[in-house]
């Protein structure tokens, strides 16, 4: 459903490196041409992401193994579904298994979070926004399995949006000067500005940069921030940001905010419990 | 303290090539000459981790900026610790920040679990081992901060240890004939056999294999495997799996077995609460 | 002045390794130990970019060869004029001295281009804009120069903005459709719609997409546009895109457009003449 | 009809990469199971390259994609000729569009201005040359199209040819001496020396490289060069260089000598005005 | 039969990516429908290896080639054997040739060196070790051949055995402290320590390595270190090393040791005499 | 003195990842603030190759090691010489002696045998060369070092020579045929051809390439060519090929013949015995 990004190859291959490395010395117990039969199920209730990684992981190790999904990425799993069937020759099957599991429990345990909390504000019209907080080499995939959640992304990197803080502000006098220095440097890319304080926001209100994040402002400063916004005319997005859990969630997405962003969607994860059941054939004696 | 992975200088250029990608659009509303200092704090106890990956990541941006870490890998931290003092050209600094904290919340993360499960066992003899449920393309690093928490290594991936299941043992007819196979093929290398009955660890006692996998023992058939080892004159190595937490880890280490193997130090991930507070020099108002 | 990409690194160690191949066969017949000074001028009028990449060509052969800059990326250069001193080991100098003028030729070209652009739409409010139709392998570079030159950037690439053609058009009913399938599955990113006519124009204008490219629209169409446009409240932001040359973009930009997109700023390239002039010190003869 | 060089592969996986980043956010629109057919043509006069550029990419984004050359590199197109014919999933076609028609239009450029040149000096029995002023990252491929356009690659890059200047003879003492150390450092490999002057020329001839490059000579010394050379029994080739344009070529190769080496053939592109035409099925509503 | 190390397709990029260069100018001689079948023979007795390698530079070039093996990896070969049968078009035949020789007689030659020494010490129970004396790249390719060749692996790299030498005893005081801080610092690893008297073995004995090399010992002290350990228990396994060579080995086999470590089977290098001889079909001479 | 190859440093990268892979788990028992001074030596006559592949081996993994060279490449050793002083911390210099003395014994060895071939040919003025037949990934390291040996490159790869057997003669024809066609796809390409009779060498002589390979000549054809070759006005050079030894070489040479060319050169390899001998400071004791 979501776009997928061009480095999955190269994450695919780097994880495949780190595991076989100069060999994998249990698959070839097995006899060569033994083929093997099996499900991808969940044990736990999530959302699944990454079938395009395992796909690509098999894939690389050998075309002749299938993989027929029976869901898609972003579908809301049960304990006990399946979720993939697989079939081919034994070896490479058992070489990939744990690579394309890690791809998967990993990046449907972003995809379960972001749901959870894109859950915990339906009906608000808040919108649940991811950080830069990610996991080294893994951004893409997580920023995919973000959106698969249903949850949006915040910018990708340090090249897509202009994040004004505290100090860029003090090294162009004001707020009203950091934009236009933002504005004039990166023309066409949209200029954020955090704010701590009501007053602050005032100034931010007049400097009018694409969105205001409002960071650790209590319930109350937050839905001073929605009115003032109001007040001038509505065309501020504002961000909660800071501190944000699940129990607190829906309570700031209610006070009118048109995004809360979490950096808990993809620095902490709750790797998803998925398992591989296979079945071997009759002739497995059969030694190679 | 331990051995630092070839792969880690990879492992920052791909985190900074996601994060940087056409150009850092925000960094460079500070003046080019601006000087910064700042300290690296932990929010919450923990054991540091990723030293050397924060090092590399403002190195390759500029080696002018200074690090003087007030602590090691490996050491416990406490809420408000400083951790890290950091001194440069303001630009490189803003870039790398979050880059540097994603390596050193994930690190520290994966050690600080270590350390939890080690300090659970203290006094037991039972050491604690990770698997293979890392996160794609940062194994070296998690295993790694693995050892920096205290714990041990199970194998790296599917190159260094024959690890035999219950299809291999179909395939090659007996546990014997199987174990007899994978040194054939695999001499020099541990090999390790999966059981799931005290009666499959009779059969794996006689066949001498390294090490045997106890899988989903009950507390009793641990105990009972760990008596039935010692009666054969205790040369294997026990290792219990499946199911470990923080809560039963203690009396699964009581049982006598060797190792406990907890996939949730790797696969889980609760981002250590870490924060850069950077100063800026007074001339911060010129602009470049 | 602009953000470096991330990219600039592998492009100067593509370009060295494409050169240097099997080694450098004619540098060695100079003394090993022999020193040279040199100057980089140009020999037209030009906007210099691309003193990063020079730079970096020679840190990697040899960190002891010092380029001094008389002018920074983004300036107006005039025929003679003296860009870069040079000095150091007279071998790597000679080695990376057409690798390094190679980038900065292209570079000059591309950042020319674009202030010759920006240079006749002066006055008018109108912005140049950059396209997709870059040199392989080379756009992070290419859309730098772009923005050295005064003009701005069009996307990055297929992931940071979803252009609305008559293809999706047709799959998703309507333009209003085709914007909110576009808003569904991309949200944060901004949603231009390509438009061939005035009635699509009108169209357009319901659906509010955040801009609107006028596609190959005569002079007096465009003028209507702005027209209907600010009818609208003025809340879109129109583009014009199709057979602009310097002749004609002035009188594109005075019918009021926010922005003109000229794929000849990246796809086309008139390198600057530049030359590297080298002193070798006296002691040349000394064989090494 | 030429060779592809070995680093085809890695130039397309670079343009793919910079293209679609953290993925295609458009092409989605369209239906997945929607199929396109299409053509691409040229809208002026060209000579065509890049063919093997294209077929790789979207052998890169999806096997099922295929393309029916109606013209091969090398081949004459006029404006309106379609070149290609296209058919498969949309979805990749649309996203490998901009990628390779970013290679056809490049390639074709540089093969087209070879072309001219070639043709300038038709009967003339002087060979067309480019240079070492290439595209950074691109040089194989241009090299490439230099052929494919009927025109001879000077060397490929530091590595396959000496090419003496007045550095290295100062260095020597002797072009002789220089020669001579060329020789001996790098048996097997063509020495080339430049000349500035007929007196240069004279002392070169005595001492046999195996070409000699008239820098910035005029049409009278390019004469008498070529009559000289006769007089020495016409061993030596004479390569013509500096400030040649399809104006001045045909005066420059009707003097004689062997080669004319251009650098704009390679520093400068004029890309081929390319376009692709697509025509959905019938059943594009269909959503995915 | 063995298992495959992760980075042969890197090993075989590279191999191609260095012949290949700018493109293969001879192969296009041949007309482009051109078909071919040939065979590989090996021209002396050897032990095979590498086909993976060989089918790998195949398939990169053109999957239509067909190679069909007739014997495996680890096969005895006997002057004028053929290896394999080889069909397909004529030009990427003749582009791969080479590299699938070049991997072939290299691989091939160190699997028959290890065979030769392993048949050298058969039936004394004593096994052949291979060194880290590698040529550089190509680790994990001459390991899998020393494995193909009967014998067995060393260490594969730093990092999965500790190799106590003297420095690091006397940086401890003891053997018994290297000992210790290697089994502190890397749990789980094997370690070995490197003696060169009968003293120091009996330090090493109580100190209770995994293993000890016994470094240049005569066959006298060698014999004398297999009964001290006897009368330990045995539970020391004994590796001697240095200076072995094909004539010395069996003797040093017989003194009861376990193992030989060979530096000669890696480092040096006598390659197989393989070629391959190809028959074109009769149409050759149609021009493309 | 010769030229360094480009992919030096990526030959460098993969021997240092493929030994420390997770990391060292025997340089830290060593203090970290230990240091440490050594020599390199030699214990056999040898010519010396690779100096540059050793700084950079330790260059990447601490540029505080400092390497001190006593002879240069190509220079002749003798038994027990210093070759080079190494000092600095301790544990970079044992992490890096390994790789660093695998190149260096590699390196040394190919031109310790390129040497020996053109000792044995002294004074003849016949000059030896190299093949294709090299180690993959190290051709350019191994050709550097056949130059550093006195003997000369025949081509690197493909794509720097033709090089016409008797498939492409067939195929065109006739030899003369051949030869047009090469000229003609490949201008400015050397062009060799191989004969197996004097007849077809007539037929070459007539067709004017610019080598000829006499493949497995008799030393009587090879004297019977070399007149036929004065005959003809001796422009063509002629190479020996086939079944050279050190024993035959110098008769082939003195039949006149230009060239021979030897592929045992770089497809055998004797390691050169070199040994790395480190003194540690007196505070070795104190642990880190």
């Amino acid at each position: 459903m979501c776009a997928l990004p061009a480095d999955l190859g190269a994450q695919v291959d780097a994880a495949l490196r780190e595991d076989i490395g100069s060999g994998d010395v249990t698959a070839r117990l097995v006899p060569l041409e033994q083929q093997v039969r099996g499900t991808i199920i969940t044990r736990e209730d999530a959302v699944l992401c990454g079938c395009a990684w395992a796909d690509e992981t098999f894939r690389r190790l050998d075309p002749r193994v299938q993989l027929s999904w029976q869901a898609a990425d972003g579908a809301r799993l049960t304990p006990g579904e399946v979720i993939c069937r697989i079939a081919g020759p034994a070896r490479p099957v058992l070489t990939g298994e744990r690579t394309a599991l890690n791809f998967l429990q990993l990046l449907s345990a972003t995809a379960t979070q972001a749901r959870r909390f894109v859950d915990a504000v339906a009906g608000t019209g808040c919108r649940i926004l991811d950080t830069r907080k990610t996991l080294p080499g893994l951004r893409s995939a997580q920023k995919y399995a973000v959106r698969c959640g249903g949850a949006d992304n915040h910018r990708m990197g340090l090249y897509d949006r202009v994040l004004i803080k505290e100090n860029h502000i003090v090294a162009a006098g004001t707020i009203g000067g950091a934009i236009a220095a933002a504005r004039s440097d990166a023309p066409g890319i949209p200029v954020e500005v955090e704010v701590e304080t009501l007053g602050e926001l005032r100034e931010a209100l007049a400097a009018r940069p694409d969105i205001v994040m409002l960071d650790e402002f209590s319930l109350e400063d937050m839905r001073a921030a929605v009115a003032l916004n109001r007040l001038h005319g509505g065309g501020l997005r504002l961000e909660a940001s800071g501190g944000v859990s699940l129990e607190t969630v829906r309570a700031i997405a209610a006070t009118g905010v048109d995004y809360v962003s979490v950096g808990g969607l993809t620095k902490h994860v709750q790797a998803v419990d998925l398992s591989m059941r296979l079945t071997f054939s009759v002739d497995l004696r059969k030694a190679p």
